[in-house]
C-alpha cells in the first residue's frame, strides 16, 4: 500500500505510484509513503513500514492521508511539448490537406483573429481547461503573433494552475494571409515585450517533405534544414524542435551535440500526412524526445492520444520493416512524462516522483462510474496502467496536481 | 428543423439527421420528419412543411415528438463487422506480439476458460453493454468453441437489445493450447446445434504474412489463401472475411465475383503489426467492405476508434505513396454504417435512414455536460459531425435505438 502525503494540506492520499526513472521505463511503487512539502515539492518517498517515524519526522497524522482505492494509482503529470493554443477552436476538423496548404487554408485565417482579445479569451480558456482535465500539467504552447493575446494565454494558464511555456509566434513572411504577419523589427520589439514568458525557443523542423524543399530554396547557403537553425544559432539545449520526421542521422548527431530536443507529434504527422518519425532511431542517437499533441494538425488535445499514436507509428514502422524494434507502452509512458520534462529542460523540476522535484501528479481511477474501462479479476497494477493508456480518458483522471496544488476538479465545478 | 417520429411511442424527436446513401458518403437532412412504425421500421421521411398532413396521415400529435437540440443529430447505428466477444476481458492489453504468437500466448488460454458459463456471463455481459453504449447497434461476434457459452452470448445480446450475429468458433488444430480444440466431428455436431444463431460464415483471411505462409503450407494444392476458401466453397455473398491486408488484386476480383465482403480492422492490424489494408483499392474493386474493432487484437471496443484508425491507415498509405487517394472522414462514416450493413448483407434492413428499414439509430449530442468536445461559434452540422467522429465518445451518444426500441440508456441505470 502506498501513501501520498501532502504535508500541511488536506490532499493526502494512499495508493500505488507509477512513474519512470532513468533506469526503468515504468517503475511501480507499492507499500510506501510520498510526502509533499509546503512549497509543493516532494519531501520524501519511503516504504510505509517507516510511517510512524516519518510521521514523527514530518509531523503529519492519519487525517493528513487520503487512501487511494484498489483501482487507483498516482502518476506524474503529462507534458505536452508542442501545442498550438490558437488552433484549438478547429481541433478535430480540417484535416484534409498537407502542411503548407493546411496552414494557408485553415490556420493563418483563424490565427489572424487573435487581435480580438475576447475571441482569444474564449479559445484560450477552453484549451487550458481541456488539457488540464486530460492530465497535461505542463504545456509548451504556441500562440500567435499578437503579444497581448499571447500574454493572456500565459495569464489563463496561471489562473487555472497549469505549468505553461507560452511562445509568441514570429512571422515575417506570409503571402497567403497578408494581414497575418509582422515586420522583422516589429517581431523583435514585440518579442522583447514577451521575453519574461518566453522560456524556450520553439519552432517546427523538418515536418514534411514540401517544407524541407521550401526551406532549401529560402536558405540556399545551408546544407540542411537543421543547418539553417544551426547557422542562426538557434540550436541550443533550450531548443525544442517539433516533428523532425525527415531528419537525417547527420542532423540527429547535431541535435545530440547541441542538446536540442525533438517534440514528436504523431497524430499531427499522420493526420496531415507529414511523415512518420522513427523514435527508436532518435533515442538511439541519444537525442532528447518528448511527445506533443500539435493541436490542431493533431486532432486530439489529449496526451493519452499522443501515447497511442506514438505506439501506432512505431508499429507502422515495424510493418514496413520487421527489423524495427517497436516501442513498448512502458517506453511511451516514459516519453509522455519524464521524456517531455527532459525535452523542455525541466527534468530537474518535474517528470517523475523524485525528492526535491515539484509534485505534478494525476490521480487515476480506472474504475469510475460510467467510465470507459471494464476491469476483470486478477488484474495487477501494470495491466491497469496499460488499460488506462489504451482505453482511459479524462473521466479516469479524477484529480490533477501542479506543484502540490490541486487544479482538477476545477474549483468552480 | 428535423423531426423523428416514433409512431405510437414516447421516443419522438426533432433535429438533424446524418446518414449515407449510395450516392453520398454523408447526406445531412434538415427540415424534415422521420416516422417509425410499430414494428420499429422507418415509416416515412418527409420535409416538415408536410408535418400537418403527415400528422393526419400517421395519426401523431405534437406530444409524440421529441425536439433535438442545436448540437444534436441522429445517425444510423454503427455496425461492428468483426469483434471477438471472448477476448474482451484483456482489451487494451497484450499487444506486444504478432498474430500467431499473440494467439498462442494470450488468446487461446483465455478462450479455453469459456467452458465456465459464469466466466462467460461476466465477460459477455460487459462487452454487449460496452459496445451498445459506444453506439454499436449491430455486432458480428466471435465467441469460442463452446456451444453453450456462445448461445449465452446470443441471449445476452437479445436481452440488452443489440442486433448480433454470433459465431461459434471451430478449431480442429491447436498445438499451443491442446485443451482448446475439438475434433472435426465434434465441431460439426456442435455447429449444427448452433445453426439457428449462425447467420453468417465468418473467418479471418490473409491477416499477416506469417499466417499467409502457414496457410500455404497447410494447403499446398491451393494457389492462394483466398483459393483455400474458394475450393472449400466458403466464399459466398454470406461470407465476411476479416482483415485482408495482404490480398492480391486477383483475390479481390474473386471477392467481387462471389459477393464476399471484407471486414477492415485497422486498430488490430496496426496493434499486432499485421499490415495495412488499402481500402481504396478494395473499394475500387467494388468489394463490399465494413469496419471492425477486432477486439482484443484491436484495443478499442468503439467503432469511433475504428473510423479514426481507418483514416490513419489511409493517411499512412498516402505518406508512403503520395498518389494514394486518402479516404475522407465522410467515406469512413459511410463504412461504419451503410458499408457495414452491406458487408453483412443486412443492407436491406439497416445501415441508413430509408423507408422500410429498421430504425437503428444513435442520438448524438456533441455538447453534453463534462463531455469531450469544445464547440465554437458558427459550426455547422458537417463540422459537428467531424468533431464527433474525431473527438467524441460514448458520453456524446445519449440514446441508442435498435429496431425502434430504445436500448441506451440501459433500463437499470
Ligand atoms: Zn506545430
Ligand atoms: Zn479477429
Amino acid at each position: 500500500m502506498c501513501k501520498t502525503l501532502c504535508h500541511g494540506s488536506r490532499n493526502n492520499k494512499m495508493g500505488t505510484f507509477v512513474h519512470s526513472t532513468s533506469g526503468a521505463a515504468v517503475e511501480i511503487l507499492q507499500n510506501c509513503v510520498l510526502g509533499v512539502d509546503d512549497q509543493g515539492k516532494i519531501a520524501f518517498i519511503e516504504n510505509d513500514r517507516d510511517e510512524e517515524s516519518l510521521s514523527k519526522l514530518w509531523g503529519f497524522g492519519a487525517s493528513d492521508i487520503k487512501q487511494l482505492g484498489q483501482h487507483e494509482f498516482l502518476m506524474p503529470g503529462m507534458v505536452d511539448t508542442h501545442i498550438h493554443a490558437s488552433q484549438y477552436s478547429y481541433t478535430g476538423t480540417a484535416l484534409d490537406l498537407p502542411l503548407l496548404e493546411w496552414l494557408n487554408t485553415y490556420t493563418f485565417p483563424v490565427e489572424a483573429k487573435y487581435k480580438d482579445l475576447e475571441f482569444a479569451n474564449n479559445v484560450y480558456t477552453k484549451v487550458v481547461r481541456r488539457t488540464l482535465k486530460n492530465g497535461t500539467t505542463t504545456a509548451c504552447y504556441f500562440a500567435t503573433i499578437h503579444t497581448d493575446a499571447s500574454l493572456l494565454l500565459g495569464e489563463l494558464a496561471d489562473k487555472f494552475g497549469q505549468r505553461a511555456l507560452v511562445g509568441k509566434v514570429c512571422m515575417d513572411c506570409n503571402s497567403a494571409v497578408p494581414q497575418y504577419k509582422e515586420s522583422s523589427s516589429e517581431c523583435k520589439e514585440e518579442t522583447d515585450r514577451f521575453i519574461k514568458e518566453l522560456l524556450k525557443k520553439k519552432s517546427h523542423i523538418s515536418e514534411n517533405k514540401g517544407e524541407v524543399e521550401l526551406v532549401k530554396t529560402l536558405f540556399p547557403g545551408c546544407k540542411s534544414y537543421t543547418d539553417v537553425y544551426l547557422k542562426h544559432k538557434l540550436l541550443t539545449d533550450r531548443t525544442v524542435m517539433a516533428h523532425g520526421c525527415h531528419l537525417t542521422d547527420e542532423e540527429l548527431e547535431i541535435f545530440h551535440e547541441t542538446g536540442s530536443a525533438i517534440s514528436h507529434c504523431p497524430n499531427s504527422n499522420i493526420s496531415i500526412c507529414s511523415g512518420m518519425l522513427n523514435v527508436r532511431n532518435v533515442l538511439n542517437h541519444k537525442v532528447k524526445l518528448g511527445l506533443g499533441t500539435d493541436v490542431a494538425a493533431g486532432y486530439s488535445p489529449s496526451m493519452l492520444d499522443a501515447m497511442r499514436r506514438t505506439l501506432d507509428t512505431s508499429k507502422a514502422l515495424t510493418i514496413q520493416d520487421p527489423q524495427h524494434k517497436t516501442l513498448s507502452f512502458e517506453e511511451v509512458f516514459r516519453l509522455a512524462t519524464l521524456g517531455g520534462s527532459e525535452a523542455l529542460s525541466l527534468d530537474d523540476q518535474i517528470g517523475n516522483f523524485v525528492v526535491g522535484k515539484d509534485f505534478d501528479a494525476l490521480r487515476v481511477n480506472v474504475c469510475v462510474p460510467e467510465g470507459p474501462i471494464d476491469l476483470f479479476p486478477g488484474e495487477g497494477p501494470k495491466v491497469i496502467l496499460e488499460k488506462f493508456i489504451n482505453l482511459g480518458d479524462d473521466r479516469n483522471i479524477t484529480e490533477v496536481y501542479v506543484a502540490g496544488r490541486q487544479v482538477v476538479p476545477f474549483p468552480d465545478t
